[in-house]
């Protein structure tokens, strides 16, 4: 089989304004970004703004193994499916970065035939939102550092700084600095710290944003130090809001491009599934529901963390609600969840298959409690066996769910014709979407109930730091704001190498901190990297270019 | 008067589509970036290249104020005014950074009635050609050190490494800092610095580079670091030239965009005028060259560092040559030369100008050492009285140049008739350009040759410092390259505070380092800032948006 990039290249993409124009929007509605990238205007988001709204369809996954089980990927063959049946879709997708496109994973457009194109620009700098939001982070970086040396009439504490940095890269020799050496007109000496852009809380709050207004609001809302009298520093005592917001006034407007076979996708923001709420903007969402009658959207990682965000704070605050659940899962993935080491997920073995399916049956167990019907979709691989895959169909059935194989990967959206006609019947039953937790619950019973109800865990612990934490965040409010769990997503416990379905686990929260513009409380369990750092062989030293500006590598 | 912003604001744009029409550039040959502003493809400058070269104008200035002496407002009133007197000409110019957009200066697009627009977009992120010359950069910056992290195979010492992170933005923490803190996992501790973005090496390249292959191979060539041993590591030693160039697919096209007037504009590059040329890219000149009959292009600073540096290298490494150079003053900046201070150079002063109108005197004598016409512009203000102006015209005409009065900030293009006709007849001149120097110079005769004949010092000293660097330099082949000197832009000397034309002064090289890749020795003289700092008050806290997405506070 071709490689991605090979696929993508030899694909012949229409122009953005033919896809924009099957969705009902003029050329003057778009901004384009060359001939197979546009932004969508303002215009357009008020035209269409009383339009009934389609049907919203999550797809979220299993606990994944390191390579990913497959959402982008299965998200757009199930959009470009939805075309073979004859229904209006189009997909709501995360835009990906350039750190791990450079480190491990090469792109995140997704694969086979079913991909987003034009892949190489998706993988690099796309509209450059990345950009937008790192200059963003960056400037109010610079004005805080530049309020201390010029007087520091606020009297911020340079030992309680707490907005970082950040840059789009896979750089761990940016994660623990010391800057401002060098003398009394190079600036404060202080610890600091980068992190990788999307785990910046600019990008959940270009995520989270209703419009420009409310954008620059929350961007005012950044709790960004403490002063020595330990009073909050917010980015509007900086006066950084404004030049923030300008700077994003273009990142904000989502981007539209194609799927393989012609399906509109709408790539729109990427914020980190722990620290942050792993889903694409809630404008572009709102934005496809009002363009299409089915509307394909994904969330980061395993349902656990993306999926429970997803329906905990983005439904919450967008005021929206899915009418289906697809659940991505591969054989291998349930067999390595039974004990099965990676090396070996390619042989059948049905014991191991039944001992790590009780992962995908969390999985269902969990997202039916948010009462919306769930599809299981399996992302077929070559070496799944048909025993193998009647088992877990079955498993499925037993557990109130559909079930549908999927192989888009293989065959574009003739592949996902199954799953596409299991997802437009799941959007026909009934369903009564509500988050799991009340706001009204304090920090810790929300945190209570995540852990028992979807990790399962027998009970929370607290470090001291995370206690005083608590009352920390509570002192400014956000006692009422919804949680986000920063937590491992190899398991459903905060310890990656408990892999199933754990029981009688606890789970430490070590930290918790507020993203107060985002508007959310950061839940910390285990180690969180937020600047990943380069492998021993990057996909960067394999990235290349001709001279004719053909682009291999990126896979 | 109105604002910059406001003149910008209320102006009608054409699509850029109908800007290009006029150049005979059709749609099909641009990559858009909304509606006003598009790329130049490849397909297009291949369609041209044998098209006559128009005339190229080069406009630079005298030592300047703080506040600048008005050379792009010049340069984009200039070319309106040759529309209004029937002549085809297009603007090659340098694209603004974000960096001084934030701290002093607000934009850099023009100003007044000489403007090129879309001036927020100019100013913000353009068509981010900014970021990905600082994302290309901190890739190799991640590349390296995660190679000395994974084992060090190339015995790089990590006390020798040259090539520094960049951010386009104004941010003096970040000028001395320590990384790769944090233990083990977390990199190997060591100085560095961030410069920023226009100081960087990749900024100086891909203004050189001829095509993609050109561009990978400079990037290659970068100077990275020395081995424990002493031996040179370049970039492709870690493989990280082909994801670099991938970086900048995009980057390396010009952009086009308008004037106030719908002139044509081409905004591409913009490196530093002290540590690197100072002048939009080569293939954006190169291509405005074959598109109008008349192209103006600037340099930055004074003659004595930007227009020194067009001539001596960028116009040798793209085999082009200027028709005619326009010395931009003001009345103004010629007092403060002549001794006022800043505050009274809006009072008549013959005395003071009669002393500072040397420092025109030297730059005019230096520009015709080129063998090319000179006219002097005058960048009029409101306070300048005729009979100073009388006076600068007299001197001018003395000199062998010939000399214009310029309104373009007050008037548009109906301002710069005058100085449009005599730019006119100046390419009508006999001209030879030929550069200063030879490239077979020792790099101390061309140094010596620059300070004496362009600088007027009498005699060069070298730091110690300076000698072993100079050694190296030549063991690693930068003899027989052209030279950059970074210098301070206020003096003709390498000491800001002395005006006028300084006499008898000698000049201080204290180091001297390879541009590999970009293919220049820079020679340090005095302190050269390559990441500037932010004011007291930034002119951030007052740049704003509001629910339309209207910016202000740009200027």
């Amino acid at each position: 089989m071709l490689s991605d990039i090979e696929i993508a290249q030899s694909a012949e993409l229409k122009p953005i304004a033919e896809i924009a124009n099957q969705l009902g929007i003029s050329a003057d509605e778009l901004e384009f970004y060359g001939k197979y990238k546009a932004k969508l205007s303002d215009e357009l988001a008020d035209r269409v703004k009383d339009n009934p709204d389609g049907k919203l369809i999550l797809v979220t996954a299993i606990n994944p193994t390191p390579a990913g089980e497959g959402k982008t990927t299965t998200s757009a063959g199930l959009g470009q499916a939805m075309a073979k049946i004859g229904k209006k879709a189009i997909i709501a997708l995360r835009e990906p970065s350039l750190g791990p496109v450079f480190g491990i994973k090469g792109g995140a457009a997704g694969g086979g035939y079913a991909q987003v194109l034009p892949m190489e620009d998706i993988n690099l700098h796309f509209t450059g939102d990345m950009h937008a939001i790192t200059a963003a982070n960056n400037l109010c970086c610079a004005m805080l550092d530049n309020h201390i040396q010029q007087g520091n009439t606020l009297g911020i504490d340079p030992r309680r700084i707490l907005f970082k940095r950040c840059l789009d890269m896979n750089d761990r020799a940016l994660r623990n600095i010391t800057i401002g050496l060098g003398g009394k007109v190079n600036g404060v000496p202080r610890e600091d710290h980068f992190i990788i852009t999307v785990a910046s809380e600019v990008m959940a709050i270009l995520c989270l944003a209703n419009d420009i207004s409310d954008l620059k609001e929350r961007l005012g809302n950044i709790l960004v130090a403490y002063t020595y009298s330990g009073e909050p520093v917010y980015a509007k005592d900086l006066k950084a809001e404004g030049a923030m917001t300008a700077l994003l006034k273009d990142a904000i407007k989502p981007n539209l491009v194609q799927t393989l076979e012609g399906t509109p996708a709408i790539m729109h923001g990427g914020p980190f599934a722990n620290i942050a709420h792993g889903c694409n903007s809630i404008r572009a969402t709102k934005l496809a529901l009002k363009l299409a009658d089915y509307c394909i959207t994904e969330a980061g990682f395993g349902s656990d963390l993306g999926a429970e965000k997803f329906l905990d704070i983005k439904c919450r605050y967008a005021g929206i609600a899915p009418s289906a659940i697809v659940i991505v899962a591969t054989c291998r993935a349930l067999k390595y969840n039974g004990g099965v080491p990676k090396s070996e997920v390619s042989n059948e073995n049905i014991e191991a298959l039944k001992k790590g399916i009780v992962n995908l049956g969390v999985h269902i167990d969990n997202m039916r409690k948010y009462n919306v019907p769930v599809v299981v979709a399996i992302n077929q691989f070559g070496t799944d066996t048909d025993e193998e895959l009647k088992y877990i169909e079955e498993y499925c059935i037993s557990k109130g769910a559909d079930f549908a194989l999927s192989n888009v990967f293989g065959k574009g959206g003739e592949g996902g014709v199954e799953l596409a006609n299991k997802v437009v019947e799941a959007c026909e039953k009934p369903s009564a979407f509500k988050p799991l937790y009340s706001l009204d619950l304090t920090l810790k019973e929300k945190v209570e109930k995540i852990a028992k109800e979807i990790y399962g865990a027998s009970k929370v612990n607290y470090t001291t730091a995370a206690e005083k934490a608590i009352k920390e965040v509570v002192a400014l409010g956000g006692d009422k704001l919804p949680i986000c769990v920063a937590k491992t997503q190899y398991s459903l416990s905060d310890d990656p190498t408990k892999l199933g379905a754990p029981k009688d686990f606890e789970i430490t929260v070590r930290d918790v901190t507020i993203s107060n513009g985002a508007g959310f409380a950061v839940i910390y369990t285990g180690n969180i990297m937020t600047m990943p750092g380069l492998p021993k062989v990057p996909a960067a030293e394999k990235i290349n270019i001709d001279e004719n500006g053909k682009i291999s590598g990126l896979f």
